[in-house]
């Protein structure tokens, strides 16, 4: 039995709702699907912050003027190895899917290619685009800057986001190995539910203004900051997110999309790197040897005891696709709300 | 005034010393010049570890038949953006140094590039290659496995390498941003002294054979494992760099490379995959605008307090060029008497 403060929906139902929430606030049909498809599956891997909750944000943030509803990408065939998708403000998941077929194209002819999205509003994770390659055979990568709370190690200033990175590798008739991790220690809202709670924070989480280590989640968020994940080594890989997500691809750091945002509270706004590699061009006939190989590789994880890091995505997939989703009743009211009135009031501030 | 269980030489002095032991031991001069280079960069930048100590270490691999001595790489033009250098044998340098030019060239014809190493053997650090191609107005990552001795996050098998990670940024008018780490929480070594030393490690560099964390580093050695850095996240790292830097290039994963030496205590031999990505080709006319926005953004780190990754070894190399190198008396007599009488004794074991 369900417990009452939850509703089982299908996957189906879940789109079905989304995607009439999202049409009636204004989205393009290209970017209602995209979204829906994005917002339906996180909710289905069991990621929740990224699940229903996000069709809420995305009206937000129409309305706020912080995105576009209509905005057409623009696809440029920048060099052999690299295509550039402008997303002229709309959401990052419509850009990606113009430019998807010119990066497959590209690592197939060249072994490794190269897509940098412009001008995206982003508040997606990246493994549902990682997967697409992947479905392609490809290996992936996949990295954007975010918003500037995050302190470099040693400093006192938060000029990183949190900057996530994606990998994956496709596995011969199985689900591919894939990570997407944030680069901070945790997310920020874990920080926000703590300070919420009036609960400290572990160690290693964050420094106060002072740049001290600070148990505390108010000081953090009182003009401290969170710390990356694996101390300087995390540091440095955020650093390079920065770099190669930002600059390289002619695009906003962490601390230019925050203030860009200019304390409206809405999803970054920036650039997102996304690399191809074609193992049929490195491997050629030998190509099924070698996966082979890392299949014996990724299985002997299992025997040590080890979990791969998507294993609980893909159980949560599992029972969605058989069960369907189960969401808590305030979500659900607050979305068939929103569809009955399309002008109620949503998300403090 | 130097202590005087140490012995100052110039860096000429060092290369001359290095280049004529590796030469009378019977390395061609290609690889005499490739690994005296390598050698002495690593001893000029304050990396001991990877300095003129391993001209020990490449004498004695050579004497075991673990390297080739003469091996002369062949370049292989896999694909229009990737090239495939085979060391047949031999360190890796003096592969890299073949298939550089190609790299450079594909990486500006194409925006992105791959250089794939295979059958190599090797014990360099990785910044000397980014700077290579740093140098060339490239952005760069090398990334390899080592030897099996690190277990993934949750499982009690060391699956994976130490398989370090480095990240090159060209800088106008300074030195590039670079890091070089590996995705253990420590090298080896380290957990090798305190072992000597009969002293405890901290939680988190290793656990026993039952795969509970331990501070006993005789229990890491003795069937146990290190550990990653930054948990389920260092973890998963690792793990891609065993798939692309292993089965995607075609060449050994950790675990293999460990089989294959069989106790000879030699280097790993195996494969390295280096990227490049080119500026140029991605921003065009914009290049000289957006690289500058990135120092604005690396400028903040120093105001912040934080240090960037590499300049303990940017100062360390601006002494050594005007002061020359301090090496240990006993590296010094150790070095000369292998010089003097070639077939002297070294590296217990």
């Amino acid at each position: 039995m369900d417990a009452p403060q939850s509703v089982r929906i299908t996957l189906g139902q879940a789109a079905e709702l989304v995607s009439a929430i999202l049409r009636q606030a204004g989205f393009s049909a290209a970017h209602v699907r995209t979204l829906t498809e994005t917002i339906v599956a996180g909710e289905r891997d069991g990621c929740s912050s990224h699940g229903l909750y996000r069709t809420l944000v995305c009206v937000h943030s129409l309305r706020a003027g912080k995105v576009s509803g209509d905005a057409e990408p623009v696809v440029h065939d920048q060099a052999p190895a690299i295509v550039r998708v402008d997303a002229r403000g709309g959401y990052s998941l419509l850009a990606f899917e113009a430019g998807l077929p010119h990066l497959v194209a590209k690592a197939r002819r060249n072994g490794i290619a190269a897509m940098a999205i412009n001008r995206c509003v982003h508040f997606s994770a990246l493994w549902p685009e990682v997967e697409r390659l992947t479905a392609e055979g490809l290996v992936a990568l996949a990295t954007n800057p975010s918003h500037a709370w995050v302190a470099p190690a040693g400093g006192h200033a938060p000029l990183l986001g949190t900057n996530p990175l994606a990998f994956g590798w496709p596995r011969p008739g199985g689900h591919p190995y894939v990570f997407d991790f944030a680069t901070s220690a945790v997310a920020r809202g874990e920080i926000e539910l703590r300070r919420r709670a009036g609960a400290p924070i572990p160690e290693g989480w964050g420094i106060d203004a002072e740049g001290r280590p600070t148990t505390d989640p108010q000081a953090v968020v009182d003009g401290g900051a969170m710390l990356t994940f694996g101390g300087h080594k995390g540091s440095a890989l955020s650093t390079m997110i920065e770099l190669i997500a930002g600059p390289l691809i002619g695009d906003l750091t962490s601390l230019e999309s925050l203030r860009h945002d200019d304390g409206a509270g809405a999803s970054p706004y920036h650039g997102e790197l996304i690399l191809a590699l074609d193992p049929g061009r490195f491997l050629g006939a030998d190509r099924g040897v070698h996966f082979a190989r890392a299949e014996a590789f990724l299985a002997a994880f299992g025997q040590s005891g080890a979990r791969l890091p998507s294993q609980r995505r893909y159980e949560a997939r599992a029972r969605s696709l058989a069960d369907g989703v189960l969401i808590p009743a305030t979500l659900h009211a607050e979305l068939t709300t929103l569809l009955d009135d399309p002008d109620a009031r949503l998300l403090p501030g």
